[in-house]
């Protein structure tokens, strides 16, 4: 993600608080007051500008969606999205997901979303995939116990480690698609990356896991 | 992999019992006597004509590998390989895999692969890949806890599946690769399939997997 310095940003999002909830640790375990109903939570971890997001909300209003992402200079076009649109199912944290826990109740959350996370290629990086066992913690502690991970990404060799920390930590895939955009997928909604890198006629990884020993 | 009728195939192998072995259940347990050593054994399911464990078998002259063919018409060419090449590490058994518990014992083996095995796409077929859940579990029952299973495919449906029911069974990958003759692979040896459809310039897939649950 090219980050462009928006001092403006924070300030701009501050004052849609409906959108880009504020001081979400007070709203642990009863997220379902925010929303105003009890749909199920799918959160979306590192969700850059939002065009998935917006995408799911609008084809799932039965569902309730948050998405994390830490630069308020990326965050901002997403806010901006949903305010033009006024999707009331989505809504967005501007925090690091390393703060996981702080936000959410063990059990919270339904399904999570890992899109085109940034694959930090060297091995001395790992700790900072997403998809690291530190991560895998997390999520494991706030989704439920049938909860699912979907992920995607057009990065090798992030899918090639994900494959591998995700079954050493005893997850299992529910399904796999090695080549997204040449099998029959419905319903798939298209992120900024994933647009930009299909395009470019590049290969779409993507799975659905969840964790065995639940 | 093409059949060619051959129905003196079965009647010359049977002149070589040193190399393809008869009545394998009488050696459960002690193939460690047929191989005259204790090195470790590694087997192969599926090995068609041989070239992948002849090649093994030059490379690494410590260890012990047996392939497993029920194909008498192609393991023929197996079994004229290592006669010619007099390989002392390298056997094999025209036997059906379905039936490995008959020939090996609980923790027997170091190690197993298998390689471009027939993909039976249909959902019928399903219980035909020898990477179905019933195979895995005949192969962690003659594994040993720590054994690895090494896993190579030019079929991309048949590797998805893969990974879906690896790790639904409990296991761990340890190293993936999707794409491996464009990483760093050392000591790789190429199967007969292996040649044929990388000079095609398909992707091969490979995983080292384990039973994580031992
Ligand atoms: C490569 S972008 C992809 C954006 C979007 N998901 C897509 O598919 O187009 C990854 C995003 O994840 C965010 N991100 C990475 N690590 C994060 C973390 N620990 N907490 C919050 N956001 C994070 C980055 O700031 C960036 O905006
Ligand atoms: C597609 S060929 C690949 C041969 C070789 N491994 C290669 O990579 O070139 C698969 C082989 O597995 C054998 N095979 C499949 N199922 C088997 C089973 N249940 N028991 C023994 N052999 C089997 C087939 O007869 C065939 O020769």
């Amino acid at each position: 993600m090219r980050l462009r310095h928006k001092p403006w940003a924070k300030e701009e999002m501050e004052k849609y608080p409906s959108i880009v909830i504020q001081n979400p640790q007070e709203h642990k375990n009863k997220w379902n007051n925010i929303f105003n109903n009890d749909q199920p939570l799918f959160v979306e971890v590192g969700t850059g500008k939002g065009q998935f997001l917006t995408g799911m909300g609008e084809q799932h209003p039965n569902i309730n969606f948050i998405g994390i992402e830490k630069y308020d200079s990326v965050l901002i076009s997403a806010m901006e999205r949903v305010r033009d649109t006024e999707q009331p199912n989505v809504k967005f944290l501007n925090e690091d997901v390393e703060n996981l826990l702080d936000f959410f109740e063990e059990g919270e959350i339904d399904r999570l979303f890992i899109n085109f996370t940034d694959p930090w290629p060297k091995n001395r990086h790992a700790k900072r995939r997403l998809t690291h066992e530190n991560f895998l913690s997390l999520y494991k502690h706030v989704l439920k116990p049938e909860g699912e991970i979907h992920f995607k990404t057009d990065n090798q060799g992030l899918f090639e480690y994900s494959l591998h920390s995700m079954s050493t930590y005893g997850m299992a895939f529910k399904d796999v698609s090695l080549d997204l955009h040449k099998s029959s997928v419905e319903g798939n909604v298209m992120t900024e990356y994933e647009e930009k890198f299909s395009k470019k006629g590049m290969r779409i990884y993507r799975l659905e896991a969840h964790f065995n020993n639940n």
